[in-house]
């Protein structure tokens, strides 16, 4: 009985590996089903919207999972945030051999050619999510209104911009270069 | 006289605006071709490595477009150098009502289904680039080694990922709150 929800499952967690590895344009619904071995009628069974809707699954399963790390380890404070942040992308990075980033990022830079904006609207409210758990805690922590916004939004932009830059030099550096930023930044801000 | 070295340029520089706006699996040659009004022979004509030697040189030509005009504006110090480097996105993305961004960004999110890796190996040294500009004029105003390449790959980093983000968004926002912050640390590293 708990075969239908697995099967669609499978195939957002597929999509999100596939979309995170060569992007969106490149992942067609022929391979995401047949990635999630799943025969070609059930995707549109599942996901009546087509790529889009699949896409925009995928890029909120790759969200709220990073959410969720993200609001358990901020408990801690921004900083162990930050950390188990940057524990989720270099782990990605490196676990691939430098194939695999972020799928939030990979759908956010391909204009949709059809004005199709399901999935990059979910990376729009990802982005968002992310930006707005670390700015609560930051907040929380002692940092100003403004402060927090910008601290949160550089934090998110730099990660996501270092680990493009990790791929395309096949060196883990970028990341751990702008988390040593990072870290120095965000400490000043709670402790001041 | 001078048609055919006109023709390949046109091909180039519109390899990038497609890129930049769709990213690399999206950008066939024939809609290349179409767009530089050139037939589709002579792209294999002028690229006999095809697709991915004219993405390479693509996200050269927009890679030593940036680093011209970082080249000149560095001049009078690293934060008129990142206020020029922030311009060319923030124009980019607001000229084209948040339709492009970065070719660089672009072809480094998508791992190469083919193993094809000249426009990623290309994306990498043009980051390297911009790195390496910045970092020198970090030095040569006062700041330290390590802090002067950190703070390279940081504001690269940083304002691709916003990029990128005001994409999803449709909203300037992200590079503006990424834009203060980066004027505030280069300006505090050089004056230390």
């Amino acid at each position: 009985m708990t075969k239908p929800p697995d099967a669609r499952r499978r195939m957002v967690i597929g999509a999100a590996d596939m979309i995170r590895r060569h992007g969106l344009a490149a992942t067609s619904v022929r391979d995401l089903a047949k990635h999630a071995h799943a025969p070609l009628g059930s995707t549109y069974h599942y996901f009546p919207g087509g790529k889009q809707q699949l896409a925009a699954e995928a890029v909120r399963f790759a969200g709220d999972t990073v959410s969720r790390i993200l609001t358990r380890e901020l408990d801690a404070g921004p900083v162990a945030g930050l950390r188990a942040f940057l524990a989720v992308w270099r782990d990605t990075v490196l676990s691939t051999d430098f194939r695999a980033g972020c799928p939030v990022l990979a759908v956010a830079v391909e204009e949709p050619a059809d004005g199709q904006r399901d999935a990059v609207d979910a990376a729009a409210e990802v982005f968002a999510a992310w930006e707005a758990l670390l700015a609560e805690a930051l907040r929380r922590h002692g940092a100003a209104e403004s402060e927090a916004v910008r601290l949160a939004t550089l934090t998110v932009a730099a990660v996501e911009g270092s680990v493009a830059m990790c791929r395309a030099k096949r060196d883990i550096r970028p990341l751990d270069d702008v988390a040593a930023c990072l870290e120095a930044l965000l400490s000043a801000a709670v402790t001041r």
